[in-house]
């Protein structure tokens, strides 16, 4: 199985040959957070997430109806390319599936959201250690005391993931993130958990939790299952997103997401 | 008259004691093209910005019937506190006018979109000089061959502005508008107009022609105009926007746009 290759790799997947987590898979390319919803609430969705951008990087939406990922994707079928699946009805999670073909209408858009792995791959290769990563485990993520700016039915508080960083690293790793705009940016918040409402770093409200040690500070970064969250509580009638950790991979390099 | 405060200059210009263009007022403040359509259209309208977010940067797009830009300038009144409006029917320009009390309604949204002004000031404390301003004229603006990406009603070529610049100092002039993206960020082309598609230099499709002078090349920045143009061509029912060089004055600070 050539799991270097992006389109080799979702063809994989449309044959159902692989259903497992996506991390490591097909290195050097952007992965992507997938929110489907009805065509009626896709212009508050997007409108969302013009005005929150750090938890909402968009890099894709699909034209209404259109399953291909035409732009970061050629030749890509988001009915079938993503490892696993969520459906929700009304809010609330009713399935997880490996494809959605039973579910698709000409009536529904697709959003490609950015993803932190990309930017996870720029610190590391500048030598800064993702904790989580070495002790296998997923982010730890929090939801935090900062509001969305809402827009229509979409409204929620922003989630944040956390990544221990040595003290003398952080201002380098404020520097490399700072140049991926579209998969979260910067960080929002450094040091102190309580400042962002976070009253016990060990209990992340989504994720695991890693250690903090001696000399590093918790940085914090703006987080793709926001969008989630308010789609979730909006109680749409019908959404479909990804499984936490199954994404969907594009043909973008990660480095063409840098834009100094 | 107070021409440094944002608030105050928009509370000039809605009692109608100022009508004329705003390059140089409020300075250090962020100005904005404006683009007025039915929420019908609001939804493919955000939707090519975002597919072409160089030409098309949002700053901020208000509520359904909202006539307050609430994030970008609280207590501002978009139906008065633009200088000089152009209202469109069917794509044709029918009025100029100095407010749009009669034209509003509650299916209106109004879509705030970065200008130029903003990396053009940190240009030129950079030490570039920006041409069109020393020779007292408009930026120059051609239509390309760059068509952009369409969605739904909206498509078009991509317009760009072009400032001459020393040789010695494109990487620097490079460095600083990227830094900007919101403000259309980093050059789409260098020297070359050809491989635009611009045939005559000297003859700009809008603004003035100026002078490119030896060990200078013109450099071409995705420009504004670009989806005010979409927009006519889409020969909307109706459409208002800004008039040239007649901009919406916001409370945001040009360096609170740099990302870097």
């Amino acid at each position: 199985m050539d799991r270097q290759s992006p389109r080799k790799m979702r063809e994989v997947i449309r044959r159902g040959e692989y259903k497992g987590p996506t991390p490591g898979i097909a290195g050097g390319y952007a992965q992507a957070n997938l929110v489907i919803l009805p065509r009626s609430l896709a212009y508050d969705f997007l409108l969302f997430c013009q005005r929150n951008p750090k938890p909402c990087p968009i890099l894709e939406v699909t034209d209404t109806g259109s399953f291909e990922a035409a732009r970061t994707a050629p030749h890509s079928d988001l009915r079938t390319d993503v490892p696993k699946y969520r459906v929700y009805q009304k809010g609330e999670l009713t399935e997880e599936v490996f494809d959605i073909k039973n579910y698709w209408t000409d009536e529904l858009v697709s959003f490609l959201l950015g993803c932190s792995f990309t930017f996870e791959q720029a610190l590391i290769e500048a030598g800064i250690s993702m904790r989580h990563i070495d002790e296998g485990r997923n982010v730890p993520m929090y939801k935090t005391n900062i509001q969305c700016e809402s827009a229509g039915v979409f409204s929620g508080p922003m989630v944040v993931s956390m990544r221990p960083i040595k003290k003398e690293q952080v201002v380098r790793a404020i520097q490399i993130t700072s140049r991926y705009p579209s998969v979260h940016g910067a960080p929002i918040h450094i040091d102190d958990p309580k400042g962002l409402g976070i009253e016990k770093i060990d209990c992340p409200d989504f994720g695991e939790s890693v250690t903090v040690k001696e000399g590093e500070v918790p940085v914090f970064w703006a987080c793709g299952v926001t969008p989630q969250l308010a789609a979730a509580a909006s109680r749409s009638p019908f959404m479909i997103t990804h499984s936490p950790g199954h994404m969907f991979i594009t043909d973008v390099k990660d480095n063409t997401l840098s834009i100094l």
